[in-house]
């Protein structure tokens, strides 16, 4: 664990992602002075630059970012350098065609695109640190480079996990360290059932295209694998860039709502997480109704933007983070990629400001004129004419406000881990872990009420009221954790919590298992909800899941009106401790607004899109609607736009 | 041919499966003797428990399942015994990894789950027979021990069928057996067409992953020669069974609508037929509509349940029939689990020994805490209280009736064959062999008759009407078969009757070729109609399919209405034998309300849910919905409820 | 390029598509006199043959096909003849498996149904020769052969492109020669993005199985090169049958709406195009809504069917040409299929003649008994009876009339490489380059204008009005040879024009680059909207896509009236030279409806599913409504009927 660190950079900054090698020189030379006087402060270069940095194999090539280096520095902007590994160049992967991933069709993913490696695999983890050395012995101590951004979006495009080669090798390696025996795994997973025994360690293979499901605790391992996997690979080039390049940041853009890693774990060597914002590509792939897919199409969803400033503010702690991509118009991977509205832009940018970012840089410069991503926007067109989002960023007045605290009172809790496990198993087809924690986390943000997001083991100490939407994993150790917080806090816990043990398996007494007597209740049974079929719960409606408890010490809160589980527990509570068992949106509602209060949290019901943060002492009320809304304290809030209070 | 058994047990009982294996010891005793006093008589063991027996090749471990009958002996409580065959463990899969089938896209389908394997294996098949001769030698003459299932759920999984390996080997072979000279394939097969002819066996590749279509033939063959190779493997087992196990029975849990294999070939070794009933499941993954989905969530489709249990009572001839695994709470593996409703567990145990079962043995007895099943229901909960089910169980008064007769007098003709000649070329996409062969029987149903289910080809003598829904396939010998039962029987036959001759080709002097005279009538047109495309006959919307015939000897009793075959005949009658062209739930129940009335066969039209059906002396009524409803005799049947009557 | 041809016949004649082979000769001896009964002139014969002429490698068996070209003859039939290369035999395939081509997921499509085969392989290229002059040496001269046609349905199956085997060598190759030089490659497709820069030929592979999207260039050379290959090895096959048959004449029976080679390319070394037109089928496939497929289900869709008369005229610029296979009743492989109403199949020969075609030739005589096409319909049924297509068209009075010439004043231009890079980057999810030209073609239609559909770089003088809807590849030489028509001609673009180079990337100094100064606007945005989101321009609904334009010498005619594009230019007007960027069928015909009346084109607005369309001196007005309509000179016209005027 590193020491924490303050803000990056003390005020917030703007700052821009660009490709000089994707432009002839005399025409990019005259970017920097452009990006200078757009009000930028930090341009990340040669995020994917292997194939130019090091054509042929031991042979470089650095005068084109030495030149680019000088001119940015020239105009008096900072350097965020990166490690070009997530595009391992053509001769490389003909040299070693098994540095390439397997995917859960079983098929090899090619050449040709970006992230075609395999992060278990040792032949590339070499590569890896041989451009990751020689990239930085080139640039680590230049004056111009501030930080560091380790390869690109871990994970990206289902890459995190790879069915076979190296990784299927390295993942019986990974359960010996830590079962020990077979027998030990044998237990762990269950094997009894359906005679998945194994006797052998080399008869372990990962869990992919079986006749039929795949045991949940197989998975649950071979994705801790992959995680680590994808840690240990970041690792080594933090090691070499710490030995290189002492004084500088060290960073990673993860992605939007991205779960195939543990991202707490894999932040544990970095100086503070950034991430990449696209609202308008994130609303097409959301778990949203093509009502809502229409109606945010041009903003992006309030509270699926913000529930990842949340994650990547609490991954460290409460520690400031980066946008490293914030979308500036269009993108080119969804389904259907419109342009935004006016006024989005600085919305998202004062959005990321109100949730705690230090800094918001925005993809990319000028739009590609090559390859995949040339109909993706960028603050210059084509045509290199500023595009409608630089134009917006222009006119804002965001940059240089101080990066203050951010006051969150409320802990959501979550965990990678309960979310691969809940995944595996949904058992409902419309449930989802990102569903059912979006459910209580917007829940909280329509009450106007700011969230931490913290992962469950964390010191939680000092919040008013914690919420574990989906804490599927519950151990001994977790549920004494929690409990330690119970005499001053409120705990809320949603449906399936502790429904397993850490490995995977159930409870072996039952449901919550080691959080019972902090419950104070048992599982009774649970119902998974097909589309269409609902139930009703103290007047609310219940779709997608309902599960039943019976009180030991708890009261009952509220009960089924309805359905197999009539008269039945819904909601129980024993002393600061409350179970919510059933799915309903308007229900979590009143029951979360009730304990807020009880807490001495303000909450308030907001109109529509309307949403409020604080920062310091700053309150930054927003608006995702296309249609002016009155504020609770009667004043108006224009369409698509933000204020700044105090 | 095996010798006529009576029904086995005499009396109704109930049972559960039951896995020692998953439990330790000390908690798993207890079990016995609360299964006892649940009022059940029979207990499933060792299903798929072959690496615990067996943890390394010839390495047997006896001590858990002594153990375990013994004290179900000592309970009072009768086992049925399984071969583990479902379950390859993974030392022999390392071992012989050509024992792996298959898929249809041409992937082996890895160790991980079950069924894993390719039942042509000569290789899998040694280890078949020597683990069935290791159980049976160790229990084939303890006296606790009452009957066998082999092995679990033939082809679950879409495992009947492996396009490669063994099965390819095999397949060829086989066609060589049934064919002896490629000029008779290729007759048989229509080879000529596309330039498909073989002239060496060697040529000759299952029928996946080509271009486009496989040729209908091909498939059919494949389809005979995978489904002949399940019943061969399980003939072996049964072989070894009778020799070390004398006096005992034995049975196989087939599935709900499963038609990949024959059942009648299947079940020629065996005693008598067993199903696995989810009714809940069922319905996810039934054709119906959403609407219907939501209709009978939680309480299975009426229809879609006893189907099954008359094709399994009809399967070798009317005999009494198990079902051997009752869900009793949520499966696990439809796209959503919902819990059934208070009374559907009693009223689907009603069903069951009112369509003629001996015994339902519920599934299981505790809820799994390990691996693909955990979120299964068991008459326990996870923490050994009794669930719901359970509960409902402890409550029902049906154990113990006398299981006498089921008095059918019309009967349904179901041909596997048929099936997957019909499905290969569907022709309208919401056209298939279950939706067709649904639409007949629920019309029966909906009637108040009862119904067997029986084999084209078996002896059909004594019944008032025969229903063949969707008889594809047709050949002289089954022609005249039929036709012997015309002149005191009522015929009636559905869409696409008669469209091919056995090998899949069209009879080439048009249809329904051997059955003309029969029918008195020929084949003009059919109709595919997409969705949303309907024309009327006789008043009544048609929808999937439409068909038109010149009457010969026939008179036309309904034309269409309208469309391009408008005034053309939609159902003709010549003598006994009626032709019903049209796909219309309305105009099928019309037609046979008539024909049944002139059979002497007492029908009435029952209302929504309601159902009834007779065994013995006693009338069961029955309500599957969640609302009371009136019967014919004015009385009133509760919601999810039934009544024995006489 | 060979010489031009006058139309074959000089007569609009009909013909028949019939497969002696599969029908014993005692039977098939009566056909062809029923054949020239029914008024047919043409038959085409051995399409698939292979096999029974060559049972084994160089054992040739003709004896079949003399007797029946001895029997069409002497009926005074016409033969056209087949090379018989869509169906390598199975001997073949066993000897040399690596024909086999190799699907887009990697895995080889197997022998059993047809068009298994990959065009680069140069084995089977081999073979195809020899079987080519075999063939054409056995029939080449025979008297009653008319003409020929080159195997059948080019690409059919997504058989165009293998990704791997031969085609993976041939493809570097085929680079090589295209480009030179690496450095050139690697500039071409802007390979230095995601550092894709290639250092040796032997690091290219077919684009596929990539982490994630594949690189347009690389996509669309590899697409070029495909069609190539395909050109390639037809014109081997052509160059042989010219030798060994002088006088007469080739075709190649092309595809409805297909577009995976180059068209222009393929056609270049035959004498004429044809083209199978299945009306029913189609509408089941075309990107139409559930609504639109209902209602031309019965009926084909108007302008689906005629676009590809359209494009097939103009393959070889006006060029009559024929349709080989025309439905007569139901296909086989849609998902559903129904049958024609009564007329269809007569106005489907008159809407054929109407646009041009010389000769159409119904498939099949007989409907087949065997293997993947036995539920398809031909003239006669199974029973060998004429069926409902046979029927009408024994009542019809078409063939006779003169060939003439059609005489269209509006050109529309259609470019197979801009619909490759269209489509590998659709942005929007409903866009498509069919979609987006059919938009164009059907207001043309519906204003009762007769289409020429022409390849961009061909001499286009002489017309009126000339449509781009989509050409979104443009390179300086294009632009200066459509800049030629600019002063005599209106010239009108769609959305997306010029938005490439002809390597497919993006114009470097923005959209329209070289067609800038031509059309006087700069693209400013593109908006690619969602099913549901839609803008409004000049009050038209937008959906699918807007684009916004800077108007630089153009005028504006029409603005955005909402959205993000709000109060820009949607609609440019330069000279003669118009831009529509909203992608909007009324906005489309409003606009085309002005500027075809100022070039002096009369334009009408046809009522529902009337269209008109002229032949030498004849109208002729067809309604593919099930109902009467009114035409615009007051007088009526029956449901799905046709009137030949002049």
């Amino acid at each position: 664990m590193i020491e924490m660190l303050p803000p990056i950079p003390e005020n917030f900054a703007l700052g821009v992602c660009d490709y000089p090698e994707h432009v002839p020189w005399d025409q990019w030379k005259q970017y920097p002075e452009r990006q200078k006087q757009l009000g930028l402060t930090y341009v990340r270069v040669a995020e994917f630059a292997w194939s130019k940095m090091e054509p042929r194999e031991g042979d470089f090539d650095w005068q084109w970012l030495d030149d680019a280096i000088e001119a940015l520095d020239a105009a008096g902007l900072r350097v965020v350098m990166c490690t070009p590994t997530a595009t391992p160049p053509a001769w490389l992967i003909r040299k070693h065609p098994e540095i390439l991933p397997i995917g859960f069709d079983g098929h090899v993913r090619n050449f040709g695109s970006r992230k075609h490696y395999d992060h278990a695999s040792l032949i590339y983890r070499e590569h890896s640190r041989r451009i990751t050395r020689a990239v930085a012995e080139r640039y680590g101590r230049h004056p111009a480079v501030d930080g560091w951004q380790t390869d690109n979006e871990w994970g990206c495009h289902s890459t995190t996990r790879s069915y076979g080669g190296a990784s299927a090798v390295a993942f019986r390696g990974w359960l010996e360290q830590k079962y020990g025996t077979l027998e030990a795994l044998n237990q762990a997973w269950g094997n009894i059932f359906w005679s998945q025994e194994y006797t052998d360690w080399s008869q372990i293979d990962p869990p992919f295209n079986m006749p039929t499901d795949r045991n949940p605790s197989h998975v649950l391992d071979f994705n801790r694998f992959a995680s680590d996997a994808v840690n240990e690979f970041q690792a080594e080039q933090v090691a070499i860039i710490r030995e290189l390049s002492p004084g500088r940041w060290i960073t990673h853009n993860y992605m939007m709502h991205f779960n195939e890693f543990d991202h707490y774990a894999n932040s544990e060597t970095i100086d503070f997480a950034s991430w990449d914002s696209y609202p308008l590509g994130q609303v097409e792939r959301a778990p949203l109704t093509e009502e809502e897919k229409v109606r945010w199409a041009r903003t992006g969803h309030p509270d699926y933007v913000s529930w990842n400033h949340d994650v990547y503010r609490g991954l460290k702690g409460r520690r400031a983070f980066w946008v490293m991509e914030q979308g500036v118009g269009q993108v080119n991977w969804a389904p259907s990629n419109c342009i935004p509205v006016e006024g989005a832009i600085a919305l998202w940018t004062a959005q990321a400001y109100a949730h705690g970012a230090s800094c918001v840089s925005y993809f990319r410069w000028r739009a590609a004129t090559i390859a995949q991503e040339l109909m993706h926007s960028g603050l210059l067109r084509h045509d290199e004419t500023l595009d409608r989002g630089g134009q917006e960023i222009s006119r804002m007045e965001i940059a240089g406000r101080a990066n203050g605290e951010t006051p969150a009172r409320v802990a959501l809790l979550h965990d990678y881990e309960s979310s691969w496990v809940y995944d595996v198993q949904p058992h409902s087809q419309n449930a989802s872990y990102i569903r059912q924690t979006m459910l209580f986390y917007s829940a909280l943000r329509g009450l106007g009420v700011d969230v931490d997001i913290r992962h469950p083991d964390s010191d939680l100490s000092g919040y008013a009221v914690i919420v574990a939407p989906a804490l599927q994993l519950m151990g001994a150790e977790r549920a004494a954790h929690l409990a330690g917080y119970a005499n001053e806090t409120i705990l809320v816990f949603g449906p399936r919590t502790a429904y397993r043990t850490p490995t995977g398996r159930v409870q072996e007494d039952g449901q919550p298992g080691p959080l019972r007597d902090l419950a104070g209740q048992r599982l009774l049974n649970f119902d998974g909800l097909r589309p269409g079929l609902t139930v009703r719960a103290g007047g609310h409606e219940v779709e997608t899941w309902a599960e039943s408890y019976e009180p030991i010490d708890a009261d009952v809160l509220m009960t089924y009106d309805d359905g197999p589980l009539a008269g039945k527990a819904a909601v129980t509570r024993h002393g600061n401790v409350v179970s919510i068992g059933a799915w309903s949106a308007t229900l979590v509602t009143d029951v979360l607004d009730v304990l807020l209060g009880e807490a001495g949290v303000a909450a308030m019901r907001l109109p529509g899109g309307v949403r409020v943060s604080r920062r310091g002492s700053t309150e930054i009320w927003m608006n995702f609607d296309q249609a002016a809304r009155q504020l609770p304290d009667g004043t108006e809030i224009g369409p698509v736009s933000f204020q700044f209070r105090g």
